[in-house]
């Protein structure tokens, strides 16, 4: 079953490689008469782009996005919206070399087992850079959101073995690492430029925040709201673990810890809890609390120091990798997983 | 959108409540000519019956499967299956109390946000019965992937602080826990007791081993494999977790000490990686490694401990829970985490 | 890709064989609070049930319905509905002796060409039995459509060349062919009658009409209304053909024959249009008018007369088929179409 | 749930309006390997622009393709295809008086009643145009299925009451209707040139069949394959019914007529039936034999004669269309119709 569709009622359907034509995506499902601007949609895109900044892979994409179809003056139609963005600083002549090698912790392994055949220039369709259309998506998504005043906020939780020990939302635009803890920050941004000095590369922590959702979103009992996002997250390129809530640490803990205690909140006439191990969800579906879960992101395969490995017909080979990679993609995951908790909320509110 | 229905060319479709009259599950997609007995698929539900040992709940079914469709003389014919099991010893009179009380942890809360309506007694549709049908639809993949040498191996790694040290398969179904180390099940076991005599409960991990799975399964970019597994995890009721490789861990690693380097393995005749910090998926697509993954197991929730709650109302209340509990229900989650592993696996695999 | 799931928001699932234990439905995606009662399902089946009448197959089946899911204290909860009938008067020993031959006009080739194996008694899956399910789910979606006050009225439009000359509602459920023209009806039973001793069958047309839809349902460009209604009947046992409005008709027309005018009509406050060529739906949406159709009945066939024939192993043979067959399907073929329709419509309707 | 999509495996959303930027397609679930150039698609197109002769719309575009993703050197990679035609010949002042006119016929009337808003220019969305994304991916279906030795070959059966007499597929493209027989052809013709004259269009019927297609396809109960192929005819602007073999003229046929004999075919070593009233299709899987259905086309809504109407407020209006227009939309039918058939055959077909 080809999956480059996600979603049911918003459906996303995203296309292009690293170094085709263009990346893009299909939007199917926008509610009509929905105010949208190019401008809003670039904006998420500005986030997700190369070049940001030092800590980030030097690929000068302006990656300016062209919307062509489903907008009519201004506003969304209900009919599908394509989006495209052309590619433009390719540099295929970095991937010649690597053309028959099967580049450590890289796709084309898989993707010649699966397919036998594989566009190896930049990684292909299993290169980061097919989440642009994910990004475009996610904006018109968070536009949705915001009218029913539902908020997702992204960050970097940890890099290597720094941890943020204070959340503070303000903080996480005005350093490169996307961190809320700006002295944290700091470590990061210095560990993540020795590592990459060492031609290495480092694994993190995202955590994301929905503020503003209502009770009552999740279909039991396969369309549960966290298995959603789970599935959400783990298809983002580098993603290895999802936790919701208490997550991991709830194996060590006993019910009367775990179970959050039912309160009547006054000041809005709402149920709530007093905690929120649950994470927001209960039995698939959220409670009114947070939605609070964690993604854990491996170190980027593409690191430039010798490694042993083969080529496709099965020969010894030494690889270094000269393109230009980012040492930690945590930052760069961030508008990422926002953009997919978007629209797996979306696909759950929609009530078209 | 409603969500009964997981998988898209194997396709499993539950229904039942924990107190109505039934529990089953319909299959489509089942490859014809299949041989299975009511053997096969008993034996499975018999790994995940209550009753089992003096750590599992009380509640006393036999929980025998009754064929309805779908087979022929000991055959698929390649219609659905369905697939009931009847159910007897509810004691529905424990969950009168109850009726009005949102019970900590509890899914009656967000089921009635969501629906307005609920059927209380003993979890309804959020119970953990309705996980009988996944296990008779995995007894059924279990057997399509037994023909293809693939194995699926589950066990108990972690219950509170106590974690397995080794792994050895045939220790699983020696202990009560489930666990691959007898020493650590011993331990588990006497921990379990204790927290049941105190009336609470606890989490755990739960490990699964895909063995045989061939590479070049998943389906990039949204259905990928580990992406698959996480959602079909994260959709059986208390795991509030997945990880995958080296999962969580990965975020301290580094990328020189992540990739795992491929070599050409003489004996097979096939490209391999020496190390499995991947877990078995690259880019969303088996690499033909074994498959590991990890479930983290919030504590049962129900616990015989006095707990401040609300009643539908708003109203203060204090509550015991009389039911008959699991004080882990590790052990019991391992043969419905093998289940849907291989509906999952399945669902890759036929090429219907 | 297995496919005994129809709809998307309003999923229905049938299972079961002709002479298997059962046969069945799962609904998923039923609105919560619903009131329903066994009696409203069964009046439905009961129409659909053989041995109506002298023009009707003479299996005596009683098709009692049971409810095993779903349903709690006489309202639907949101969850899966299950309902069962079990098969009691099946002489599977009239098919022994058709075991290994193709009966002409049968499924029994084409299930084994694309099986390999067939469960032979009574058409197995392929028997109108299967219907059953359709028209079980179609009671639920009945009552669903009936509180938004859309009727869904099917009668027999046409037998041989014998067609109803005028169409009176009152008179459809007063002959056995559920003809809404009372003289026509009665030739039609005559010649069914005669047809039937000389051990034939015969085709005819049904004709649905969908009255109070509101304007605005229907998914373009591919989920187009009369688009899921066309699948929905021609998936249906026998049928051969699909109409909307002018149909076949309109091929002979002129563009300024068939578009239907627009007026406003001071009564309703509405736009309607004067004349409804194009049967009430435009562009794949509803338009407002009644929704119009009609259906290629094809004979039964199953027949008592001798036909030339092979076996699975291409030998050649001449039968006579002992079971007991309707001679003219349209009477029991319009409450599946009016199932099938209403379980359509909800799924455009259902704003879950 | 919106619907742009169209098939499971292979999957082909449309996008793009008729006076929007592009109109286009997404093709996923291509399998990999597959040698496909931009010539092979644009000769399918060719068949479908407009201005292909004095019988067609004027509006002249030249209709490039442009592949923006999933080839790579000339072949598929099983990545997801995007394939786009910009709109240049326009002509957006040609409705800006139409702004506000229900045209009697048209979609717009329903289309504001289910989006509440609408662009108005040229059809939108429900334009002909949009099936430019049809045809672009049925070019891709044609190869895959080519490599099978299946065809589809589609004509013009009839025109008003002028019907092709006798069937020489070698005459479909040596004239402007795409009429299998050259003398109906000629009077066809004709008669549209006169009814154009008088600013009026007229209806038909096409027929499509597809030789070549092996036993055993097609997905019973609901996705049978004539179920499959009504959908996809019916989703096709204009088109009004579907039917297959006998279709509506089954209705008046004994059983004893329409069962097609079974024979063991010598020269294939294949059973085959003597007559195929089914149309090659039992029980909703292929016989084998040649599949043969037809498609009613009503006339042209947009018509150049003086029609009564209102504007959206409901005002009486009295209008006359200036757009260049279709006379008779069959012959540009007949290449999307074919293309539909070979996406929903190709869907049934690949066992990715």
């Amino acid at each position: 079953m080809p999956a480059n569709t996600f979603g049911e009622k918003f459906r996303v359907t995203t296309f292009g490689e690293s170094h085709g034509v263009a990346v893009g995506v299909v939007i199917d499902g926008v509610p009509p008469k929905l105010k949208i601007s190019v401008d809003e949609i670039q904006k998420e895109l500005d986030k997700r782009k190369p070049g940001q900044s030092k800590i980030t892979t030097a690929r000068t994409e302006d990656d300016k996005v062209e919307i062509l179809s489903g907008i009519f003056e201004g506003k969304t139609t209900g009919t599908p919206i394509c989006l495209i963005v052309r590619n433009k600083d390719q540099r295929s002549e970095d991937y010649e070399d690597l053309k028959d090698i099967l580049r450590p912790g890289h796709a084309s392994f898989t993707y010649l087992a699966k397919y036998g055949i594989y566009d190896y220039r930049g990684g292909g369709r299993a290169s980061g850079r097919e989440t642009i259309g994910r990004v475009a998506a996610g904006a018109i998504a968070k536009k949705i959101l915001s009218k029913q005043k539902i908020e997702i906020i992204g960050y970097t939780k940890a890099i290597a073995e720094i941890r943020a020990q204070k959340i503070d939302y303000t903080q996480i635009e005005k350093n490169p690492v996307r961190c809320p803890d700006s002295i944290a920050a700091k470590k990061m941004e210095k560990r993540i430029l020795e590592i990459m000095k060492a031609g290495d590369s480092v694994g993190g922590i995202v955590e994301i925040v929905i503020r503003g959702c209502p009770a009552g979103l999740g279909e039991p009992v396969f369309d549960k709201l966290d298995a959603a996002l789970a599935k959400a997250m783990m298809s983002i390129p580098a993603v290895k673990g999802f936790e919701i809530g208490s997550g991991f640490q709830s194996a060590r803990m006993l019910g009367s810890e775990h179970n959050d205690e039912f309160y009547f909140d006054k000041k809005t006439s709402k149920i709530r809890t007093r905690t929120n191990f649950t994470g927001g969800v209960l039995g698939g579906i959220s409670t009114g609390e947070d939605i609070v879960f964690r993604i854990a992101v491996k170190p980027t395969s593409s690191i430039s120091i010798y490694q042993n490995t083969l080529d496709i017909a099965g020969n010894k080979r030494n690889i270094k990798l000269k393109g230009r990679h980012d040492p930690c993609i945590c930052p760069r995951i961030v508008p990422v997983a926002e953009a997919m908790a978007a629209i797996v909320l979306v696909d759950f509110i929609i009530s078209l």
